[in-house]
């Protein structure tokens, strides 16, 4: 038994959801859980298949990177989840898959435009695609660059309203308050991406949604005005599931 | 017990349904049933994930818009509902989704040509695509005004001929002489306007069908002159499934 | 019982096959069988859905078009089945499918090039596309016209290298030496179909195999020196599954 | 029992896991493994569909090309197999498939160019397409000359940094150090095709990645600073799975 069950296993599930979901095959993909009490996250080993992963194969890895628990190797990508961590200080769980679509815009280096009104349902500008990185970033601490990445494309955003991104070329990384929060973003990360690459089959100048029903989708499921939903206390549990 | 209950379970079989063929995934999409004789509806509450639905949680409202029976909040989209029962007076269901085909046209702002028999065995002319709202209809009663462009768009069309329509920019709605003709017309018109998508993707400049082979393919299947499907009397229960 | 048991059970069989492989939904696609000696085919009822079919469902009709046995309305398609029978002496089933590629491109209104060795393994030219009908063959006998059309369609071709046609404007037809022949074909056209809309997807202007390798493949597979497969003694059974 | 009984069943498995994977559907398709001691491998029977096969109807056959046991006539594609066991001495598996993706690319007569960090997850370059071969190749002994094409095509590659290849309007061929791996690679290979198919389509204008990233990525993987994964001792058994 580890102090760090209750993360693990969090961080455990968010990992089989995603395959669940299939927004993660073979080996791609990791999903992390913070404990910001603590300074640390529980993240997927690399490179171990979803089939075989276990709630104790969880690594528990520092704030500051360091590995506080576990005996395999914490995801390759855990500098990048780390660094969001650091800077995004609301959220509680981060998410990166390769899931067919999203990955497509990526590697189109195109942000995914508001299209209709499920985009505006869950947020309120266009998925950015962020700049490429330099090769003096890439040949340095590539990890960590891709994070410090994100958080540039985000100096003009809301982390919390745009709770998803897509590094170019590579693929899309989703947080939110939780855990399940994130994995729910990435689902709908990959959704959102499939309707609007099927939007510009059937006519390549589609044109964005207008400013108006933009905010007002956005507003019916956001903030104080919102309606869209129960209540909190009338909430049915699993928000996000 | 309650005296909708009846009612609810038609509902609530019917949002089942429409998870089950995967046309609503996560809280999108709604359906509801219409009880004439009692000017009530039973529709989907807001939010509620398909997993954790049961008959009882259906929320029953007047066609007045009044939460006559249910602890939860109705779906955000019931004004837009009852607007639909008000003006088109033989219809027993309706449903709204997101699926993916149906809501990439609704994106493209294109209606679904007549491309083949297919189509027009189940519609004798494109799936009509609304005209986009007004900034001042988006801010006023929103899911009223979505109601109203509904029916603005069938003044010239037959409701009962074309049960199903995109909204420009949002997605699709369908209904039927009852709430399961309502789901089937969904399912339908995913199935038209993903065969739509491929052939514009095989040819670009593909043209309608001409109106004789529209004409007689929906005449087989529907009016006084119809030889497809069993006579009434004859006919399998569960037409529409 | 009935004399026709064991072809309503092979004709039921294949119906239920093509739903099994997603080629027919709903109340979509129809398969029949032959039975030569007896001049009579076994058709699936005219809008059943296939969770209700029951062998005892299917509608004994002879090549005359008269019913024999059954209580349901044959498939609305009946004459151009018998039509296929009649003129193709060597098929002993039919099926009809409106599976989205094979129709995308009947709906296209294309013939599916020769674009690969998949396509060559089966037939040695493009899946053909009939000509539209004419407004008089519409509206006269129109299932028999259809079947006429297709008739049309192989004066220059071989029904048996070539067993699948697309109606333009409506959808695919196969057939076989068996009834389980023609589902497999059915099943074929519908991959060889969605393989040729990608390759268009990449390369628009992709190019026809040559003429070379389309004989070297079909050869392969068909004829005196075909070496595919296992010599017909040694085959395992189910050659067609 | 047969002294070449676990070759047959790990080239079983590998064949089982294909179909499993939707990677080949009814007879495609055709998995083999070497017993380079020996010099045989067991291979897939000509034409024999999934559902039906059992380990012990896979077919020994000499690098030489001389059946060694088995009552079923091997794959059709047996020389290929041989060619390239007898080129690349490293390899332990080889895998042929004609996925949908992957054939609509070798159709397309385009190699896969690395549009993103997936791609370069697995290999530093373009997944290559060969030339396509001569009416003199094709109407000699085919199969052969398809391996030598395919050897041809990696006279300036490595075929373990990059083990797969595109043949020109026939489809994919896999290979690797153990007969899993050469499945592992298939079905990379297929999901690379379908991302890179889709970013086209968003973007068909699409640029590969800039080199310094390939590099980055591929070496995250591969080779003596690799870093992604678990070292060997401690990885979970199953690596290719």
């Amino acid at each position: 038994m580890s102090a760090y069950d209750a993360l693990k296993e969090a961080a455990w599930r968010c990992n089989m959801e995603l395959h669940a979901l299939s927004l993660a095959v073979r080996t791609f993909g990791n999903a992390s859980a913070v404990d910001r009490a603590r300074g640390v996250i529980a993240i997927k080993p690399s490179g171990v298949p979803y089939g075989e992963l276990r709630p104790d194969m969880m690594v528990v890895v520092g704030l500051d990177n360091a590995v506080v628990e576990g005996s395999l190797r914490p995801s390759s990508d855990t500098k990048t989840h780390t660094h969001l961590y650091r800077h995004f200080d609301g959220i509680g769980g981060v998410v990166h898959t390769h899931s067919p679509y999203a990955t497509a815009w990526a590697q189109a280096r195109r942000p995914v435009p508001v299209l209709g009104t499920t985009h505006a349902d869950h947020l309120p500008e266009p998925i950015p695609c962020t700049a490429p990185l330099s090769d003096r970033a890439i040949r340095g601490d590539y990890e960590e660059e891709t994070g410090k990445m994100i958080v540039r494309t985000f100096v003009h955003r809301s982390y919390e309203d745009v709770p998803m991104v897509l590094v170019a070329g590579h693929g899309p990384f989703a947080w939110g308050a939780t855990p399940e929060a994130a994995v729910e973003h990435s689902f709908m990360l990959e959704a959102l991406a499939k309707m609007a690459c099927l939007t510009l089959t059937i006519n390549p100048s589609a044109r964005p949604l207008r400013q108006s029903l933009i905010d007002k989708h956005f507003r019916r499921k956001h903030g104080p005005g919102s309606y869209y939903g129960q209540p909190r206390e009338g909430r049915a549990k699993g928000e996000h599931r």
